[in-house]
């Protein structure tokens, strides 16, 4: 193959996405040379339009194309629910079972790659808190090591505000086998059990 | 998560490559949206730029950003290599043990996806030997049905030319264990053993 730059840059491109290694990069390159001109173009199109468009919310930092998204617009915050990322804000919804506000992180605290408490959204979670009119938050970081302990270093801080403090439940998975389940999960599923 | 219409565009435009479904398709969208802003100009730029620069060689088809591959203008042309994709030509010249020019057919037959002989750049093949001056032809479409079948089928186009045409060896690969090969590769393997 002899070296084309333009094929070389957009295989690069493409390998800057999560995931993506070097041959995976070269595959969706070469479909886009194979791919009708009108598509190519509009794929160019949304890139620019997304970074055009896309904002933060100024109050949970949540995706938007507004300056406060519809969700801190039209519901409650009595009820912060605090994520790591936006998709997470869509993975809840999904769920139709919550009807408060959001709070995202943006990443959660990890020594090992450098993150810290100032690199993610915690003084302004604080700040919304300090506010009043908060009744409850929601840690909902992922069950890993990173999401608890960013958990629990918030719960910290926000106990002395006077606000109730909660972690989403763990257990085993519905639809899952106990065989399977990890050790960890198992503890947490058996040390968390629910009187019937 | 509301609805952001660029977002959405943007997870169609990833949903199209191969082998990219919703969720990776979200993620990939996601990533776009955190990225530099100069880092999706550049992507963006690179799509348009493959577009404008890459075509195919008249030659041989694969892909260049000439009229012909630098592959065609300085290799002898007596040994041409059947592929099914320009991805298969860069895998053999990786080998660096082969010197003569490609065939790329883009695609297979494959009645079952509508892809017959008249689909595939068979053709331009049979044009290039009937010209002369070819003594092999070898057939390294991939060791599948597919692959088999166009090799059979262009095989018996090629012969009646009085053209040498060879396949691609099959057998056990290079680092693996019996144990664990399929039936049909070890059934060949047997089959075309070598004498010591």
């Amino acid at each position: 193959m002899e070296y084309i730059s333009s094929i070389a840059q957009l295989q690069n491109a493409f390998a800057k996405l999560p995931g993506v290694g070097r041959k995976t990069a070269q595959r969706y390159a070469y479909a886009v040379v194979t791919m009708p001109q009108e598509q190519a173009e509009a794929f160019a199109q949304a890139l620019l339009d997304v970074k055009k468009q896309v904002k933060f919310c100024s109050v949970c930092g949540n995706i938007t194309d507004k300056d406060v998204c519809e969700l801190c617009q039209k519901r409650k915050h009595n009820i912060i629910c605090v994520v790591k990322e936006p998709k997470d804000v869509t993975a809840i919804e999904k769920t139709q079972c919550y009807n408060g506000v959001y709070h995202v992180l943006h990443g959660t605290i990890n020594p090992m790659q450098g993150v810290g408490p100032n690199d993610i959204r915690i003084k302004e979670l604080l700040a919304r808190v300090a506010e009043g009119g908060v009744d409850e938050v929601i840690m909902a970081t992922n069950p890993d090591v990173e999401g608890d302990a960013t958990a629990m270093y918030i719960a910290k801080l926000l106990k002395p505000l006077g606000v109730k403090v909660t972690r989403i439940a763990q257990g085993v998975s519905m639809g899952s086998e106990l065989e399977y389940a990890d050790e960890v999960t198992l503890h947490r599923a058996l040390e968390d059990r629910k009187q019937l």
